[in-house]
Protein backbone atom coordinates (compact mmCIF):
# COMPACT_ATOMS: atom_id res chain seq x y z
CA UNK A 1 0.00 0.00 0.00
CA UNK A 2 3.04 2.40 0.32
CA UNK A 3 3.00 3.19 -2.89
CA UNK A 4 -0.18 5.36 -3.91
CA UNK A 5 -0.15 8.78 -2.07
CA UNK A 6 -2.48 10.15 -4.46
CA UNK A 7 -5.96 10.48 -4.33
CA UNK A 8 -8.99 9.22 -5.75
CA UNK A 9 -12.98 9.60 -6.34
CA UNK A 10 -15.26 6.73 -6.22
CA UNK A 11 -19.13 7.90 -6.63
CA UNK A 12 -22.10 5.46 -6.69
CA UNK A 13 -23.94 4.22 -3.41
CA UNK A 14 -22.32 0.74 -4.08
CA UNK A 15 -18.92 1.36 -4.75
CA UNK A 16 -19.04 3.76 -2.01
CA UNK A 17 -20.46 1.76 0.90
CA UNK A 18 -18.16 -0.91 -0.23
CA UNK A 19 -14.76 1.30 0.01
CA UNK A 20 -15.83 3.17 3.31
CA UNK A 21 -15.70 -0.54 4.87
CA UNK A 22 -12.23 -0.93 3.07
CA UNK A 23 -9.43 -0.24 5.72
CA UNK A 24 -6.70 -0.49 3.13
CA UNK A 25 -8.07 2.95 2.37
CA UNK A 26 -7.43 6.15 3.56
CA UNK A 27 -10.06 8.44 3.58
CA UNK A 28 -10.14 11.67 2.91
CA UNK A 29 -13.65 13.25 2.88
CA UNK A 30 -17.35 11.79 2.15
CA UNK A 31 -19.30 14.37 -0.09
CA UNK A 32 -22.84 13.83 -0.48
CA UNK A 33 -26.27 14.77 1.01
CA UNK A 34 -27.72 15.22 4.63
CA UNK A 35 -30.25 12.59 3.45
CA UNK A 36 -27.81 10.14 2.15
CA UNK A 37 -25.43 11.13 4.70
CA UNK A 38 -27.66 10.61 7.57
CA UNK A 39 -28.62 6.96 6.23
CA UNK A 40 -24.75 6.41 5.81
CA UNK A 41 -24.90 6.94 9.56
CA UNK A 42 -27.35 4.48 9.98
CA UNK A 43 -25.45 1.37 8.66
CA UNK A 44 -21.73 2.46 9.01
CA UNK A 45 -19.61 4.29 11.86
CA UNK A 46 -17.98 7.08 9.74
CA UNK A 47 -17.28 9.08 12.97
CA UNK A 48 -13.51 9.58 12.30
CA UNK A 49 -14.19 10.31 8.22
CA UNK A 50 -14.36 14.15 7.26
CA UNK A 51 -18.14 14.70 5.86
CA UNK A 52 -19.53 17.32 3.61
CA UNK A 53 -23.13 17.85 2.60
CA UNK A 54 -23.91 19.25 -0.84
CA UNK A 55 -27.03 19.51 -2.83
CA UNK A 56 -27.36 17.17 -5.68
CA UNK A 57 -26.50 20.07 -8.54
CA UNK A 58 -23.50 20.31 -6.64
CA UNK A 59 -22.42 16.87 -6.74
CA UNK A 60 -23.65 17.15 -10.25
CA UNK A 61 -20.42 19.40 -10.60
CA UNK A 62 -17.97 17.68 -9.00
CA UNK A 63 -18.54 14.76 -10.44
CA UNK A 64 -19.94 15.59 -14.58
CA UNK A 65 -19.08 12.08 -15.90
CA UNK A 66 -20.63 9.34 -14.01
CA UNK A 67 -24.24 8.08 -12.05
CA UNK A 68 -23.01 9.53 -8.89
CA UNK A 69 -26.30 8.62 -6.76
CA UNK A 70 -25.67 11.89 -4.92
CA UNK A 71 -22.50 9.91 -2.72
CA UNK A 72 -18.37 10.74 -3.26
CA UNK A 73 -15.82 9.43 -1.96
CA UNK A 74 -12.38 11.07 -1.69
CA UNK A 75 -9.56 8.23 -0.59
CA UNK A 76 -6.37 6.40 -1.31
CA UNK A 77 -6.61 3.67 -4.39
CA UNK A 78 -5.90 0.03 -3.43
CA UNK A 79 -4.76 -1.18 -6.85
CA UNK A 80 -0.85 -1.76 -5.37
CA UNK A 81 2.68 -2.99 -6.71
CA UNK A 82 3.41 -4.90 -3.86
CA UNK A 83 3.25 -8.46 -5.33
CA UNK A 84 3.65 -9.80 -0.90
CA UNK A 85 0.06 -11.58 -0.83
CA UNK A 86 1.26 -13.47 -3.72
CA UNK A 87 3.26 -15.16 -1.75
CA UNK A 88 0.51 -16.53 0.47
CA UNK A 89 -1.65 -17.35 -2.59
CA UNK A 90 0.67 -19.68 -4.34
CA UNK A 91 0.94 -21.86 -1.04
CA UNK A 92 -2.61 -22.73 -1.73
CA UNK A 93 -3.30 -26.19 -2.51
CA UNK A 94 -6.07 -25.09 -4.94
CA UNK A 95 -6.13 -21.21 -6.45
CA UNK A 96 -6.47 -19.45 -9.77
CA UNK A 97 -5.17 -16.35 -10.69
CA UNK A 98 -6.22 -13.59 -13.62
CA UNK A 99 -3.84 -12.10 -15.55
CA UNK A 100 -4.92 -9.57 -18.01
CA UNK A 101 -2.62 -8.88 -21.26
CA UNK A 102 -3.75 -5.56 -22.89
CA UNK A 103 -7.30 -5.38 -21.54
CA UNK A 104 -7.37 -1.47 -21.40
CA UNK A 105 -11.49 -0.32 -21.05
CA UNK A 106 -11.82 -0.15 -17.48
CA UNK A 107 -15.94 -1.17 -17.41
CA UNK A 108 -14.24 -4.35 -18.92
CA UNK A 109 -11.62 -4.72 -16.28
CA UNK A 110 -14.09 -3.79 -13.56
CA UNK A 111 -16.96 -6.26 -14.45
CA UNK A 112 -13.87 -9.01 -14.33
CA UNK A 113 -12.61 -7.97 -11.19
CA UNK A 114 -16.63 -8.57 -9.83
CA UNK A 115 -17.65 -11.94 -11.42
CA UNK A 116 -13.37 -12.59 -10.09
CA UNK A 117 -14.72 -12.58 -6.90
CA UNK A 118 -18.02 -14.49 -7.68
CA UNK A 119 -15.69 -17.05 -9.02
CA UNK A 120 -13.47 -17.60 -6.21
CA UNK A 121 -10.82 -15.98 -7.59
CA UNK A 122 -7.54 -15.70 -5.45
CA UNK A 123 -5.49 -12.07 -7.47
CA UNK A 124 -6.02 -10.52 -10.10
CA UNK A 125 -2.84 -9.46 -12.47
CA UNK A 126 -2.42 -6.07 -14.53
CA UNK A 127 1.16 -5.11 -15.95
CA UNK A 128 2.12 -2.12 -15.65
CA UNK A 129 1.72 -0.99 -19.55
CA UNK A 130 -1.51 -0.86 -21.25
CA UNK A 131 -4.07 -1.35 -18.46
CA UNK A 132 -5.95 1.04 -16.57
CA UNK A 133 -5.45 2.76 -13.57
CA UNK A 134 -7.81 2.47 -10.42
CA UNK A 135 -10.07 5.17 -11.86
CA UNK A 136 -13.71 5.97 -10.90
CA UNK A 137 -15.63 4.17 -13.72
CA UNK A 138 -13.34 0.98 -13.15
CA UNK A 139 -13.95 0.75 -9.19
CA UNK A 140 -17.75 1.23 -9.85
CA UNK A 141 -18.06 -1.84 -12.42
CA UNK A 142 -16.50 -3.57 -10.04
CA UNK A 143 -19.67 -3.13 -8.41
CA UNK A 144 -17.43 -3.09 -4.71
CA UNK A 145 -16.03 -6.64 -5.45
CA UNK A 146 -12.46 -4.04 -5.57
CA UNK A 147 -12.22 -3.70 -2.17
CA UNK A 148 -12.07 -7.74 -1.57
CA UNK A 149 -10.11 -8.97 -4.43
CA UNK A 150 -6.11 -8.19 -4.35
CA UNK A 151 -5.45 -6.34 -7.63
CA UNK A 152 -1.40 -6.43 -8.48
CA UNK A 153 0.16 -4.11 -10.98
CA UNK A 154 3.08 -6.35 -12.03
CA UNK A 155 5.93 -5.26 -13.88
CA UNK A 156 6.67 -7.76 -16.15
CA UNK A 157 4.13 -10.49 -17.29
CA UNK A 158 6.48 -12.82 -18.87
CA UNK A 159 8.23 -13.57 -15.44
CA UNK A 160 5.47 -13.45 -13.73
CA UNK A 161 3.97 -16.23 -15.40
CA UNK A 162 7.57 -18.18 -15.39
CA UNK A 163 7.31 -17.62 -11.15
CA UNK A 164 4.01 -18.82 -11.22
CA UNK A 165 4.79 -22.02 -13.31
CA UNK A 166 7.49 -22.73 -10.71
CA UNK A 167 4.97 -22.64 -7.74
CA UNK A 168 3.00 -25.45 -9.60
CA UNK A 169 0.46 -23.37 -11.79
CA UNK A 170 -0.91 -24.63 -15.04
CA UNK A 171 -1.12 -21.04 -17.90
CA UNK A 172 -3.82 -21.12 -19.65
CA UNK A 173 -4.60 -18.60 -22.42
CA UNK A 174 -7.89 -17.71 -23.74
CA UNK A 175 -7.59 -17.28 -27.39
CA UNK A 176 -10.76 -17.26 -29.99
CA UNK A 177 -7.91 -19.10 -32.57
CA UNK A 178 -7.28 -21.58 -29.95
CA UNK A 179 -8.23 -25.78 -31.23
CA UNK A 180 -9.14 -26.35 -27.78
CA UNK A 181 -12.29 -25.84 -26.66
CA UNK A 182 -12.54 -24.88 -22.74
CA UNK A 183 -15.53 -27.06 -22.37
CA UNK A 184 -13.25 -30.56 -22.72
CA UNK A 185 -10.35 -30.13 -20.47
CA UNK A 186 -10.00 -30.62 -17.46
CA UNK A 187 -8.76 -27.84 -14.87
CA UNK A 188 -5.57 -28.69 -12.69
CA UNK A 189 -5.53 -27.93 -9.46
CA UNK A 190 -3.52 -24.54 -9.38
CA UNK A 191 -4.76 -22.43 -12.70
CA UNK A 192 -3.68 -18.76 -14.48
CA UNK A 193 -5.96 -17.87 -16.95
CA UNK A 194 -4.49 -14.96 -19.37
CA UNK A 195 -7.31 -13.06 -20.97
CA UNK A 196 -5.70 -10.42 -23.92
CA UNK A 197 -7.77 -8.11 -26.12
CA UNK A 198 -10.81 -8.42 -27.64
CA UNK A 199 -10.37 -10.40 -31.23
CA UNK A 200 -6.86 -10.13 -30.88
CA UNK A 201 -6.21 -12.25 -27.45
CA UNK A 202 -3.04 -12.61 -25.04
CA UNK A 203 0.25 -10.92 -27.35
CA UNK A 204 2.15 -13.35 -29.12
CA UNK A 205 4.89 -14.05 -26.52
CA UNK A 206 1.93 -14.01 -23.87
CA UNK A 207 0.94 -16.84 -26.03
CA UNK A 208 4.37 -18.48 -26.20
CA UNK A 209 4.68 -18.66 -22.51
CA UNK A 210 1.58 -20.72 -21.93
CA UNK A 211 1.18 -23.77 -21.26
CA UNK A 212 -2.38 -24.36 -23.46
CA UNK A 213 -4.58 -22.13 -25.51
CA UNK A 214 -8.35 -22.65 -25.37
CA UNK A 215 -10.96 -20.79 -26.87
CA UNK A 216 -15.19 -20.56 -25.91
CA UNK A 217 -17.76 -23.14 -28.46
CA UNK A 218 -18.91 -20.36 -30.21
CA UNK A 219 -21.06 -20.31 -33.69
CA UNK A 220 -18.76 -18.66 -36.37
CA UNK A 221 -21.36 -15.71 -36.25
CA UNK A 222 -19.02 -13.20 -34.31
CA UNK A 223 -15.10 -12.43 -34.02
CA UNK A 224 -14.91 -12.81 -30.59
CA UNK A 225 -17.32 -11.84 -27.35
CA UNK A 226 -16.63 -8.98 -25.10
CA UNK A 227 -13.68 -9.55 -22.97
CA UNK A 228 -15.50 -9.44 -19.67
CA UNK A 229 -17.74 -11.92 -20.86
CA UNK A 230 -15.55 -14.04 -22.39
CA UNK A 231 -13.34 -14.08 -19.10
CA UNK A 232 -16.38 -14.22 -16.89
CA UNK A 233 -17.70 -17.50 -18.58
CA UNK A 234 -13.96 -19.25 -18.20
CA UNK A 235 -13.88 -17.88 -14.81
CA UNK A 236 -16.67 -19.76 -14.21
CA UNK A 237 -15.75 -23.12 -15.84
CA UNK A 238 -12.87 -23.19 -13.44
CA UNK A 239 -15.08 -22.88 -10.54
CA UNK A 240 -16.92 -25.52 -11.67
CA UNK A 241 -14.12 -27.95 -11.42
CA UNK A 242 -14.16 -30.58 -8.80
CA UNK A 243 -12.26 -30.40 -5.71
CA UNK B 1 -39.64 -2.55 -39.88
CA UNK B 2 -42.57 0.13 -40.85
CA UNK B 3 -42.48 1.45 -37.64
CA UNK B 4 -38.92 3.23 -37.61
CA UNK B 5 -38.80 6.18 -39.98
CA UNK B 6 -36.00 8.10 -37.64
CA UNK B 7 -33.02 8.35 -38.03
CA UNK B 8 -30.25 7.18 -36.09
CA UNK B 9 -26.09 7.72 -35.76
CA UNK B 10 -23.39 4.79 -35.31
CA UNK B 11 -19.87 5.06 -35.25
CA UNK B 12 -16.67 2.77 -34.64
CA UNK B 13 -15.47 0.84 -37.44
CA UNK B 14 -16.78 -2.24 -36.63
CA UNK B 15 -20.12 -0.98 -35.78
CA UNK B 16 -20.49 0.85 -39.17
CA UNK B 17 -19.05 -1.90 -41.55
CA UNK B 18 -21.59 -4.40 -39.89
CA UNK B 19 -24.30 -1.90 -40.05
CA UNK B 20 -23.75 -1.14 -43.83
CA UNK B 21 -24.06 -4.52 -44.81
CA UNK B 22 -27.40 -4.88 -42.98
CA UNK B 23 -29.81 -4.46 -46.14
CA UNK B 24 -33.05 -3.69 -43.85
CA UNK B 25 -31.41 -0.71 -42.74
CA UNK B 26 -31.82 2.44 -45.15
CA UNK B 27 -28.68 4.35 -45.23
CA UNK B 28 -28.80 8.31 -45.54
CA UNK B 29 -25.43 9.18 -44.87
CA UNK B 30 -21.91 7.60 -44.21
CA UNK B 31 -19.70 10.56 -42.82
CA UNK B 32 -15.67 10.03 -42.45
CA UNK B 33 -12.52 10.40 -43.44
CA UNK B 34 -11.06 10.80 -47.01
CA UNK B 35 -8.43 7.80 -45.84
CA UNK B 36 -11.20 5.16 -44.28
CA UNK B 37 -13.64 6.35 -47.39
CA UNK B 38 -11.14 4.93 -49.51
CA UNK B 39 -10.57 1.82 -47.21
CA UNK B 40 -14.00 1.17 -47.22
CA UNK B 41 -14.43 1.40 -50.20
CA UNK B 42 -12.23 -0.90 -51.06
CA UNK B 43 -14.17 -3.66 -49.50
CA UNK B 44 -17.86 -2.37 -49.40
CA UNK B 45 -19.96 -1.21 -52.70
CA UNK B 46 -20.86 1.46 -51.27
CA UNK B 47 -22.05 3.59 -54.45
CA UNK B 48 -25.87 4.12 -53.69
CA UNK B 49 -24.81 5.69 -50.19
CA UNK B 50 -23.99 9.60 -49.80
CA UNK B 51 -20.52 10.26 -48.45
CA UNK B 52 -19.12 13.19 -46.26
CA UNK B 53 -15.55 13.95 -46.16
CA UNK B 54 -14.89 15.22 -42.67
CA UNK B 55 -11.66 15.89 -40.38
CA UNK B 56 -11.19 13.99 -37.20
CA UNK B 57 -11.99 17.64 -35.37
CA UNK B 58 -15.49 17.81 -37.08
CA UNK B 59 -16.63 14.29 -36.20
CA UNK B 60 -14.94 14.84 -32.95
CA UNK B 61 -17.86 17.71 -32.61
CA UNK B 62 -20.18 15.26 -34.53
CA UNK B 63 -20.26 12.58 -31.79
CA UNK B 64 -18.30 14.50 -28.84
CA UNK B 65 -19.62 11.31 -26.48
CA UNK B 66 -18.36 8.36 -28.28
CA UNK B 67 -15.04 6.55 -29.62
CA UNK B 68 -16.34 7.45 -33.29
CA UNK B 69 -12.77 6.06 -34.70
CA UNK B 70 -13.71 8.42 -37.40
CA UNK B 71 -16.40 6.94 -39.00
CA UNK B 72 -20.12 7.65 -38.30
CA UNK B 73 -23.14 6.21 -40.66
CA UNK B 74 -26.78 8.41 -40.46
CA UNK B 75 -29.21 5.38 -40.73
CA UNK B 76 -32.26 4.08 -40.03
CA UNK B 77 -32.61 1.68 -37.30
CA UNK B 78 -33.08 -1.89 -37.19
CA UNK B 79 -35.15 -3.02 -33.48
CA UNK B 80 -38.71 -3.59 -34.70
CA UNK B 81 -41.92 -4.08 -32.85
CA UNK B 82 -42.92 -6.13 -35.83
CA UNK B 83 -43.03 -9.96 -34.44
CA UNK B 84 -43.31 -11.64 -37.62
CA UNK B 85 -40.14 -13.68 -37.38
CA UNK B 86 -41.06 -15.01 -34.05
CA UNK B 87 -43.74 -17.29 -36.13
CA UNK B 88 -40.42 -18.91 -38.06
CA UNK B 89 -38.24 -18.88 -34.76
CA UNK B 90 -40.61 -20.92 -32.53
CA UNK B 91 -41.43 -23.74 -35.24
CA UNK B 92 -37.72 -24.74 -34.35
CA UNK B 93 -36.61 -27.98 -33.00
CA UNK B 94 -33.86 -26.48 -30.85
CA UNK B 95 -34.42 -22.47 -30.28
CA UNK B 96 -33.42 -20.45 -27.32
CA UNK B 97 -35.12 -16.82 -26.90
CA UNK B 98 -33.81 -14.18 -25.01
CA UNK B 99 -36.34 -11.98 -22.95
CA UNK B 100 -34.52 -8.83 -20.75
CA UNK B 101 -36.79 -7.95 -17.96
CA UNK B 102 -36.00 -4.21 -16.73
CA UNK B 103 -31.81 -4.21 -18.31
CA UNK B 104 -31.72 -0.61 -19.18
CA UNK B 105 -27.70 -0.33 -19.73
CA UNK B 106 -27.32 -0.22 -23.30
CA UNK B 107 -24.15 -1.49 -22.77
CA UNK B 108 -25.07 -3.90 -20.83
CA UNK B 109 -27.99 -4.89 -23.81
CA UNK B 110 -25.61 -4.33 -26.66
CA UNK B 111 -23.02 -6.77 -25.14
CA UNK B 112 -26.23 -9.66 -24.25
CA UNK B 113 -26.74 -9.12 -28.49
CA UNK B 114 -23.32 -9.96 -28.61
CA UNK B 115 -23.09 -13.20 -26.69
CA UNK B 116 -26.43 -14.33 -27.87
CA UNK B 117 -25.31 -14.10 -31.64
CA UNK B 118 -22.20 -16.46 -30.23
CA UNK B 119 -24.14 -18.81 -28.88
CA UNK B 120 -26.79 -19.68 -31.23
CA UNK B 121 -29.59 -17.63 -29.67
CA UNK B 122 -32.72 -17.00 -32.07
CA UNK B 123 -34.02 -13.63 -31.08
CA UNK B 124 -33.80 -11.04 -28.27
CA UNK B 125 -37.28 -9.91 -26.57
CA UNK B 126 -37.48 -6.12 -25.40
CA UNK B 127 -40.48 -5.06 -23.27
CA UNK B 128 -41.10 -1.57 -24.67
CA UNK B 129 -41.32 -0.12 -21.50
CA UNK B 130 -37.70 0.18 -19.11
CA UNK B 131 -35.83 -0.82 -22.30
CA UNK B 132 -32.94 1.25 -24.04
CA UNK B 133 -33.77 1.97 -26.96
CA UNK B 134 -31.40 1.39 -30.61
CA UNK B 135 -28.55 4.02 -29.00
CA UNK B 136 -25.09 4.21 -30.49
CA UNK B 137 -23.46 2.79 -27.56
CA UNK B 138 -25.79 -0.05 -27.74
CA UNK B 139 -25.12 -0.36 -31.55
CA UNK B 140 -21.09 -0.02 -30.50
CA UNK B 141 -21.25 -2.53 -27.47
CA UNK B 142 -23.28 -5.15 -29.55
CA UNK B 143 -19.89 -4.72 -32.15
CA UNK B 144 -21.99 -5.69 -35.03
CA UNK B 145 -23.66 -8.62 -33.68
CA UNK B 146 -27.07 -6.69 -33.63
CA UNK B 147 -27.12 -6.25 -37.60
CA UNK B 148 -27.52 -10.52 -37.31
CA UNK B 149 -29.60 -11.15 -34.65
CA UNK B 150 -33.41 -10.80 -34.38
CA UNK B 151 -33.95 -7.93 -31.59
CA UNK B 152 -38.04 -7.39 -31.14
CA UNK B 153 -39.88 -4.90 -28.59
CA UNK B 154 -42.45 -6.13 -27.34
CA UNK B 155 -45.72 -5.18 -25.78
CA UNK B 156 -46.26 -7.40 -22.91
CA UNK B 157 -43.73 -9.75 -21.44
CA UNK B 158 -46.06 -12.14 -19.39
CA UNK B 159 -48.61 -12.68 -22.35
CA UNK B 160 -45.55 -12.91 -25.25
CA UNK B 161 -44.11 -15.89 -22.02
CA UNK B 162 -47.84 -17.52 -22.61
CA UNK B 163 -47.93 -17.78 -26.36
CA UNK B 164 -44.12 -18.76 -26.27
CA UNK B 165 -45.15 -21.74 -23.71
CA UNK B 166 -47.69 -22.55 -25.89
CA UNK B 167 -45.14 -22.83 -28.92
CA UNK B 168 -43.39 -25.97 -26.51
CA UNK B 169 -40.93 -23.57 -24.29
CA UNK B 170 -39.92 -23.82 -20.91
CA UNK B 171 -39.10 -20.34 -19.73
CA UNK B 172 -36.46 -20.23 -16.92
CA UNK B 173 -35.89 -16.83 -15.13
CA UNK B 174 -32.14 -15.69 -13.96
CA UNK B 175 -32.42 -15.39 -10.44
CA UNK B 176 -29.59 -14.69 -7.58
CA UNK B 177 -31.84 -16.36 -5.21
CA UNK B 178 -33.09 -19.01 -6.44
CA UNK B 179 -32.25 -22.70 -5.64
CA UNK B 180 -31.70 -23.92 -8.39
CA UNK B 181 -28.26 -23.87 -9.98
CA UNK B 182 -27.48 -23.65 -13.71
CA UNK B 183 -24.98 -26.56 -13.82
CA UNK B 184 -27.30 -29.02 -12.27
CA UNK B 185 -29.94 -29.08 -14.86
CA UNK B 186 -30.49 -30.20 -18.12
CA UNK B 187 -32.15 -28.30 -20.62
CA UNK B 188 -35.11 -28.87 -22.94
CA UNK B 189 -35.21 -28.60 -26.31
CA UNK B 190 -37.11 -24.77 -26.43
CA UNK B 191 -36.04 -22.69 -24.06
CA UNK B 192 -36.88 -18.96 -22.95
CA UNK B 193 -33.97 -17.49 -20.66
CA UNK B 194 -34.94 -14.11 -18.82
CA UNK B 195 -32.65 -12.18 -17.25
CA UNK B 196 -33.68 -8.96 -14.91
CA UNK B 197 -31.92 -6.08 -13.27
CA UNK B 198 -29.07 -6.76 -11.51
CA UNK B 199 -29.33 -8.22 -7.86
CA UNK B 200 -32.78 -8.03 -8.30
CA UNK B 201 -33.47 -10.41 -10.66
CA UNK B 202 -36.74 -9.98 -13.17
CA UNK B 203 -39.96 -8.86 -11.62
CA UNK B 204 -41.84 -10.80 -9.19
CA UNK B 205 -44.80 -11.15 -11.65
CA UNK B 206 -42.44 -12.43 -14.85
CA UNK B 207 -40.56 -14.57 -11.72
CA UNK B 208 -44.13 -16.13 -11.36
CA UNK B 209 -44.67 -16.96 -14.87
CA UNK B 210 -41.33 -19.04 -15.31
CA UNK B 211 -41.09 -22.57 -15.70
CA UNK B 212 -37.69 -22.59 -13.58
CA UNK B 213 -35.83 -19.91 -11.82
CA UNK B 214 -32.13 -20.99 -11.58
CA UNK B 215 -29.17 -19.04 -10.35
CA UNK B 216 -25.69 -18.96 -11.24
CA UNK B 217 -23.33 -21.13 -8.88
CA UNK B 218 -21.00 -18.16 -6.96
CA UNK B 219 -19.06 -17.56 -3.92
CA UNK B 220 -21.27 -15.87 -1.19
CA UNK B 221 -18.55 -12.77 -1.39
CA UNK B 222 -20.86 -10.98 -4.15
CA UNK B 223 -24.39 -10.41 -4.28
CA UNK B 224 -25.06 -10.42 -7.76
CA UNK B 225 -22.45 -10.38 -11.61
CA UNK B 226 -23.00 -7.77 -14.60
CA UNK B 227 -25.71 -8.44 -16.21
CA UNK B 228 -24.08 -8.67 -19.63
CA UNK B 229 -21.21 -11.61 -17.63
CA UNK B 230 -24.10 -13.88 -16.11
CA UNK B 231 -26.36 -13.64 -18.79
CA UNK B 232 -23.46 -14.62 -21.66
CA UNK B 233 -22.52 -17.56 -18.89
CA UNK B 234 -26.43 -18.76 -19.20
CA UNK B 235 -26.61 -18.79 -22.88
CA UNK B 236 -23.11 -20.38 -23.19
CA UNK B 237 -24.83 -23.21 -20.87
CA UNK B 238 -27.39 -23.75 -22.96
CA UNK B 239 -25.55 -23.52 -26.23
CA UNK B 240 -23.18 -26.63 -24.72
CA UNK B 241 -26.67 -28.91 -24.30
CA UNK B 242 -26.46 -31.70 -26.55
CA UNK B 243 -28.53 -31.98 -29.51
Amino acid sequence: MTKNHNLMKIYGTHAVLAALQNKRRAHKELITTQYILNEVKQILDISNIKTSIKTPKELDILCPNGVHQNIILLTSPIITADTTCLKTITQKEYSVIIALDQVTDPQNVGAIIRSALAFGVDAILLPEHNSPDETPALVKASSGAIEKMPVIKIKNLSNTMKMLKEHGYWVIGLDSNARTTIDKISFDKKIVLIFGSEGKGPRRLTQENCDLLIKLPTTDLVESLNVSNAASIAMYEVFKRPK
